[in-house]
């Protein structure tokens, strides 16, 4: 496989748990040339979300009209990879996934070399070769949605450890804090993720009263209360927003310090859906890293936010294809 | 440089602060052909402290009677390390070492190339080389003495991130914990290092009885007690050495548990002074480990103590020199 890469076209597939995309991206450039997104049928499971997606890849493919020019596919899967980025492990959205050998499914219809990895290790490497990542040498991005996750680009090469590694969403801040999904208690996921920042939400409302934004913004319904509402009330001074909001990002300040600490990176991203709230995360978050980050660290990191507006995930899928130049098996 | 380093022998010195160690070593075998130990003279600086163990390499070089068979030199300094490992950036011990371009200095006087890391860099390797580290594709090795620090081999490399990256002794742990000499509070080193339990065993002096074991063992002398004198007053049920020390390796297990989720390490490893009372820790760490190891990781990871006895930073300074195969710089 000698092929020069720099001028390849390569098919990117994005399979999350609600949303499915594909596209045709130019990988030298970071250009995509066509795309498609529909809603992954999550409830008919997985092979039906497998025909949705080679649909879509199909049909990106001709929109391209440079069939002929694609010699591979990448895949990002929102779910755990196996080691050896060929099988899904587990999917905590679809039925159906766990051990499926997705890459030679695709590989197989498409008849194309594939290539895969979770959700957000491709995040991290297009952030990292298109985004404000700026292919610094170490790098941490580190994804807020609806969980918690990490990516690590170590010594320029995308970092899997054992193959499950970045799960900084599941390292304890506060041990006697909320559970977590996981089973333990205080991880960083159970404080400031999507999920998290609703439970606390929801919580507030029966606390607060009827002439309390919160309650306003939510009609006084539970199911109304997501993450994005609760910051939206921080924003207009709610009280029990403003409460909620300042723990979850003021929690997040040990964890990234502690991985400073460990890994010395160039730049520590934010990035996913919950840190669009660019503005009221650093308020909250910079004065507390400040005081958390050890001083020798203190001038030699940035802290940077995602601007790929969503195609992190597809780039970086794209560029998993490209598996000699910072890839390492 | 295209030597068969594999039967390379190398001159390896070890500067610590304490203690000064300089040996000849086959660093394709581990061999040590000879060696030798000198105090540090740290009250006369950084220029006496090269002097003496200049005097000591020529020693075991002569000992060894390979002198023309050595072309490296690898040097293990105790204190911080430039990121271009040729220059210290500071010592904790001794005056004078600041801005010093140490492998020019040695490299000049032998008219050897000069290779050069931290402590807990070159013990890491030469744990993970000729130690239980076992060569594993990923390993964190924890080095609890005086200090706490790491050193990661990270994809068969040694890891440094932008120069500094290890420095796990400063991940905080309790926020709201003990002062830490970095300045802020309740980092790891400030729970469990031999400082910290020196310290905690001092203030308990002052509320334990006479007939105490920890009073009997110091004479009621605080200057006696250090952390060896806590963990044998902990091994013989001394009540307040049982707490200081539970508190104190209790307090481990999210720091490592934290490491684990984030770099899905094959082993991590427990060396240093302090790991020497294996026996202890073990009875400690292990049962707050099983709760603390987010599940998916529980069976992926191994925990090891070194068994190098305290030969892992001479091994691994040596290692250094051989920095083709195993150092990305």
């Amino acid at each position: 496989m000698q092929q020069n890469i720099k001028s390849d076209y390569v098919l990117s597939m994005d399979f999350g748990g609600t949303k499915l995309a594909a596209a045709v991206i130019n990988i030298c450039t970071g250009n995509i040339i066509s795309i498609a997104r529909k809603k992954t049928p999550a409830l008919q499971g997985a092979g039906a979300t497998i025909n949705t997606m080679v649909e879509i890849g199909k049909e990106v493919l001709e929109q391209s009209e440079l069939t002929d020019q694609i010699k591979r596919i990448g895949i990002s899967f929102g779910g755990l990879v196996d080691k050896s980025q060929t099988t899904v492990l587990h999917s905590h959205h679809v039925e159906g996934w766990d051990g499926l050998v997705l890459t030679e499914i695709i590989s197989n219809i498409f008849n194309l070399p594939t290539y895969m990895d979770n959700d957000v290790n491709a995040a991290a490497l297009g952030e990292w070769y298109f985004g404000s990542g700026e292919r610094a040498k170490n790098f941490i991005y580190i994804q807020i949605s609806t969980g918690v996750g990490a990516g690590l680009i170590l010594n320029k090469y995308l970092y899997r450890g054992e193959g499950l590694a970045g799960e900084f969403g599941h390292t304890t801040v506060i041990p006697d804090g909320p559970k977590c999904v996981c089973g333990r208690n205080g991880c960083i996921e159970s404080l400031c993720s999507g999920w998290a920042i609703a439970r606390d939400g929801k919580a507030a409302l029966h606390t607060t009263t009827r002439d309390s934004l919160l309650w306003q913004l939510s009609n006084g319904l539970e199911d109304n209360i997501d993450a994005k509402l609760v910051i939206d009330a921080y924003r207009k001074n709610d009280p029990s927003a403003k409460a909620i909001i300042k723990r979850a990002f003021t929690n997040l300040a040990i964890p990234i310090a502690n991985s400073i600490c460990l890994l010395d990176p160039e730049i520590v991203m934010l990035g996913g859906g919950i840190a669009h709230a660019k503005d009221v995360i650093l308020e909250i978050l910079e004065p507390v890293l400040e005081e958390q980050v050890h001083y020798i660290f203190k001038d030699r990191y940035r802290l940077v936010f995602s601007e790929l507006n969503g195609q992190e995930t597809l780039l970086g899928a794209a560029l998993l294809s490209n598996n000699d130049e910072y890839i390492n098996n």
